[in-house]
């Protein structure tokens, strides 16, 4: 097996301090990893920033470290950043992979492809914060971003998210260099995912469906595996890397 | 981990003689567990019920020994049963689990919800009966109810159903008050589970997708998985029935 | 356990003998197996047959051992052939099994039922031929056909395939008579199967659900589980196989 150097990109009220075991796990493989944290993101982050923020902290990140034959992981949210960083710099760029990641058609936001009431949601609970961001309220974690966990897992878990900032899923993105890419993408689905819900709005094969030649990986779980199988997790995101 | 008190409501053809194995695992675990016979039910049973005989025979089960705090399952046509007991004694009530269960829209019957042919199979079996009852074709059984049986045990299992009343498939339900309820539900869905045909007609996501906030867990295994894998559908009810 | 006979009939780009580990495995457990290459098929065979010489070859096969009582398999194209043999010899079949298979609709042939832009390839790729064949082109394979195998088995295993030949996936097939046969049948899906795009293109539940009453058997893997996993892939049979 030949090494490769990722670099996960997390979803919204994350940071890339929370990828610990699944580092470990891929550590243990042989492989280099690293996890930056989008700009805006994290515990006490000024939340003031733009998806065009966001997508930059990740291509710096990657720049600043002249990183190169990337395999680039982009989950949930990130799904959106990897594919703006892959237009900026795909000669840097070996694979991409979704993990339960948005793929936005060409001129859509984040919140275009949800159900109209987490649209709704969401900007009303942006307006009701001081600082224009979004706290995912505790039932919707627990009941269907991480439904594999038990409570006591669920709650610790919580207490690691932040805020996320309102803007970077109401910002359109320009795709259409995206969909000309020729850059090889894998989709890791996992199946007890029902942060979208399951159908008309499901992660697959919606967005899987969207990425043309593409390798499917799956494993159980939900959303939020990361906590709750890390391991199992890391293994898969080496089957989606290789070549 | 905090212990539970489920009761356990069966499906057509069934009775509450028959969640052996899962009870056994379920107290293994340390949980409290009531597997009663819905009215018109088993071998035996007078079959001249109707839907709302079947109600009452589990309302009445509850309150008669007051008991509270309950996870109430139902699987198949026991989802039909749980949603008007939810409706009646909800303060009883910590939480509900759908496991590969009717989810029935307002006004609607059982018969309602399945293909055409097979609510055309049950007329004409109720009617070709002397009681009024169907019994499920062995082929049927064999085929898509329990399709990851061996043949003996599907045999074995087979010979511990028994007919089921007519009347409570064709029942309309008022269940405006039930899609009101905000207590926290559950959808069981074993992944190899054709009793309804994949796709359009499909448990899941046709049959969660109608619970609202609702956690998905999901198993290997066919509608009769209490017979091929009881170990494994207790370990499920418990992550489904868990805070 | 009873014992079955099996006869397996491979799909496209491949030949008989690339069943080895699966039959291994099916005989270790006390079973029969056959494993014919249809005409036209694997390395140096003369290519020039059309879809009836390859449903001829097989039914010829069966008939000149005097083979009865089979549980007769077809793999992805091999669909469209045991069909068309359980058209001819239903008196010697005690069960038909499609394992991701095309279960063609009446008067269609396989390129029917494919994306318009895989038969415009397979169009192209034929007439770019000296021999009116289709080769798969590696990216397709080691992305959506062998999408859970490590690289050096995807090569291994293409370095395996033959060229397909391409009369047999356009000829429409009068199915009147295999819709009308009572055989039992059974499809086996693998979960990662992409070698048709998941959705409205995908092998389950669109050609699972035309076979009426039907045994589903589910296992994970690819479109390639028989490199990939054969020891699982047989025990999968049986279960889709046995009474």
């Amino acid at each position: 097996m030949s090494e490769h150097r990722f670099v996960l990109v997390h979803g919204s009220w994350h940071d890339g301090s929370l990828w610990g075991p699944v580092v470990d796990r891929l550590r243990e493989l042989g492989h280099v990893v690293e996890t930056p944290t989008i700009a805006g993101h994290g515990k006490g982050a000024d939340k003031a920033v733009t998806h065009e923020d966001c997508v930059r902290s990740i291509t710096d990140f990657i720049v600043e470290r002249d990183l190169s034959d990337v395999v680039l992981l982009g989950h949930s949210f990130g799904g959106t950043i990897i594919a703006k960083v892959a237009e900026q710099i795909p000669e840097r760029l070996r694979r991409l992979i979704f993990w339960n990641a948005f793929v936005l058609e060409d001129g859509h936001c984040l919140n275009d492809e949800i159900p109209r009431q987490f649209a709704e949601m969401f900007y009303a609970l942006a307006g009701a914060s001081d600082d224009n961001t979004v706290m995912l309220p505790w039932p919707i974690w627990r009941e269907v971003f991480i439904n594999d966990a038990d409570e006591a897992l669920a709650r610790s878990a919580y207490e690691q998210l932040s805020p996320e900032p309102y803007q970077p899923l109401t910002a359109k993105l320009d795709l259409k260099r995206f969909y000309e890419l020729q850059i090889p993408r894998s989709y890791i689905n996992c199946t007890e995912d029902i942060a979208l819900p399951p159908g008309e709005f499901g992660w697959h094969p919606r967005f899987s469906g969207r990425l043309g030649l593409c390798r499917l990986v799956q494993l159980p779980g939900s959303h939020e595996v990361l906590f709750t199988n890390p391991r199992l997790l890391a293994d898969k995101i080496v089957e989606a890397g290789r070549d």
